[in-house]
């Protein structure tokens, strides 16, 4: 049988009853996450921007753009909300792929939960086996895919939000087969975009293709059913060298979403030793910025690939800036959203230390990792080393830190007590009878 | 300056008295073709299983499906009519790069025309601008793009959307080149769905993600502004080689749609030499079927990778069979719609004819070119040589074929007075001041 019919086997076939325990707290702990980092950018320029354009095209009103009491089709729920859970760059990531894997899942998965008047074990199942499947797609292919150019989480991310579609639609294998292809040939999203608007497209886009191919499969609309290992398939056109044999080695069995990381600070992963490392000499040392002579950060060589903006002018750059993060990080003490705003990437104290920060490439280095360096004025040399970043799985957010972030996002929008309900309601998700109270308890 | 906003210059910067009259009176005839196999295939199954999902999520009532009385979404409609344009695989083809580049233009052009009461002109230009930056991101890429595994139509074609789209809503030229990012970062479409519902659906896409983005940066979403030369961008990702000067050489004064091609048969252009072969030594020598030991054809490579099908079951499988297409061509004289018929392709004397068919690979040869040879049972050895198949630049199809294929494709649908009208409005398509009166006369 072909990987990509082992895959929709797999989904079709799993239950709620057969997830480990571990996959569903995992899996609820990454709807807090999602609920979190979509809520906080729910006002965000690029996603009021996509809502009205979508407003514009119209929609049964089927599920709700989050934050919000608009009702639109569930497609278009799918790609506003998809964005919206992808702005802030402050979402999950899965580090053996740089998925960033709860986005274009649950995107697609909560409208049409709501739609469907669904209820939360259905909805952690499809959640769970989307992201399965999903970064199961990403084992398969990654690097050379991601390497080459291509933005991995739209790309899996679509055969993970089609996995969870046909799921809650009750498609059997066959279709579910057909539903993947259809996912597979949507697939899309480029590197190039990073850094503008574009980039949190690719998220509401995996959704929305996601949710579409699942539809259309219901209806009997016909791919082929071996999108993945075929001849001009999914991996023999999207990447160079892939192995489609780890995307099903373990599987029903090994699940790879509990080696998903839930992001403490507010940019990208590569950047999380360095914050990390600069946190705690700040910390243990009382560093203040007039002190420092000289940051040097020792990082993996993807960092100043993906972070190495110099002069960052904006909140969004600062986040692709790894001088920023190790600037701000050293003055502020944490790198949360609001540490990303447009003015404090402008402050004097902030260019003058930012100036002084220096990355080098150290190619023994694992992405999780970094050695930071700071000399004083008065000639101390202080280094810390970090190992695992904090939001990995040697080093993983405990439920209460989870929580903090989650509360430090939602309260601008939330009252206290609505937002503790929601928290509480997600914990309890597998009791909850229809996805709708989630859905209330998250509008303002 | 970059190559994208070379393109995006253009775009905005040339206007409906600026287009070279050849160009506008093959954009005329290109709308016309368009018109015949949308409304020739709005029955499909594929294109109603479409339109049924889509109806599903809804729209705001802005623009016709053809072929019906259903008012959707732009974007709805752009994506069932893109899927209608193309379900028969009679549409036009771009030679050079096997771009079919009406469809995902005109689909995305046609519907927001409708939408904001546009006219002829408007129409025209937008369609001419479309194409020419289609084809232009097309032969950049060609073959190493399409040889690895992409549908070109449904890559190339997004771009080619968003181009039409954006001149139509006015963007500037930043704005434009915005919307080419956009249009290129969700470009896809896999060769491995073809012979699957989800081959047609990729000129829908094209058309939808193509109109999407024009509108999305008109509301000043962005993307990076330099999709298609940049280090990660299409052309490094999606192709192992390319040339993008190609794509400006001549810009504004050749335009590369003038060596477009409309089909005079309802299969793969690759088909279309053996086919006009074919029909040639039947009318010299009167062949009948029962006469035929042997029919030899010697086709280029890629006629055999792609209708290489030897035992077709279905009229959509016949398309990709070289060898039922020369059989039914020598029994019935011609390769329109009707001959690929489920019924046809079963029929005893078919079957019979199509398995005395061998083709063989000629690599002297060019893909317009083909070399026929029939042995009969009394011993003659007829041989026929086509040098450019019909519907190609060397040997284009006449205003007055072109004309006989659109009844041929609307009859079944249309009264022929109103039909003709639809035609003659085609041929004044400069003089039309509301494209709505189009949509009108295609309306059953």
């Amino acid at each position: 049988m072909g990987i990509t019919q082992q895959l929709a086997d797999f989904v079709a076939e799993t239950s709620f009853e057969r997830l480990p325990p571990a996959v569903v707290r995992e899996s609820k702990r990454c709807v807090l996450n999602y609920l979190g980092v979509a809520l906080g950018a729910c006002r965000h320029e690029a996603v009021q921007l996509l809502a009205g354009t979508l407003e514009e095209i119209g929609g049964h009103r089927q599920a709700t753009l989050l934050g919000s009491r608009t009702k639109t089709s569930a497609l278009n729920a799918a790609m506003v909300n998809g964005a919206m859970s992808h702005v802030l760059d402050y979402d999950d990531t899965h580090l053996a792929t740089i998925i960033h894997p709860t986005g274009p899942v649950l995107s697609a998965a909560l409208p049409l939960a709501e739609w469907k008047g669904l209820d939360g074990k259905q909805l952690i199942t499809a959640l769970a086996l989307g992201m399965e499947v999903e970064l199961r797609v990403g084992v398969a292919v990654y690097p050379s895919h991601y390497d080459v150019g291509w933005h991995i989480t739209g790309t899996a991310g679509s055969f993970g939000a089609a996995a969870a579609s046909a799921w809650l639609l009750g498609l059997d294998a066959g279709w579910t087969a057909h539903a993947l292809g259809l996912a597979g040939t949507q697939a899309s999203g480029l590197r190039e975009m990073f850094g503008s608007m574009a980039k949190s497209l690719h998220v509401g886009k995996a959704a929305s293709n996601g949710l579409l191919s699942a539809m259309l499969a219901q209806k009997g609309f016909t791919a082929s059913p071996e999108v993945l290992e075929g001849r001009r398939g999914f991996c023999a056109v999207l990447a160079s060298e892939y192995d489609l044999s780890r995307s099903v080695r373990g599987l029903g069995s090994d699940y790879l979403l509990l080696d998903n990381g839930l992001k403490p600070y507010a940019c990208g992963v590569v950047t999380h030793p360095t914050i990390d490392g600069v946190r705690r000499l700040r910390q243990r040392h009382a560093l203040r910025p007039a002190e420092v002579e000289e940051i040097e950060l020792q990082v993996h060589p993807l960092v100043l690939e993906l972070t190495g903006k110099k002069q960052p002018r904006t909140g969004l750059e600062g986040k692709f800036s790894i001088y920023f993060c190790a600037a701000i990080a050293l003055i502020e003490g944490n790198a949360r959203q609001s540490q990303f705003a447009d003015e404090k990437v402008n402050r004097d104290e902030v260019v003058t230390l930012r100036d002084r920060v220096r990355a080098v490439v150290q190619p023994d280095l694992h992405e999780n990792q970094a050695v930071v360096t700071v000399r004083t004025r008065d000639g101390r040399v202080l280094v810390e080393r970090v190992e695992a970043a904090s939001g990995t799985p040697g080093n993983p957010v405990s439920d209460e830190d989870l929580e903090e972030k989650f509360m430090d996002l939602v309260l601008p929008l939330l009252p206290r007590e609505k937002a503790e309900g929601l928290a509480e309601q997600v914990r309890q998700l597998e009791r909850l009878e229809d996805v709708s109270r989630l859905i209330e308890l998250a509008t303002p």
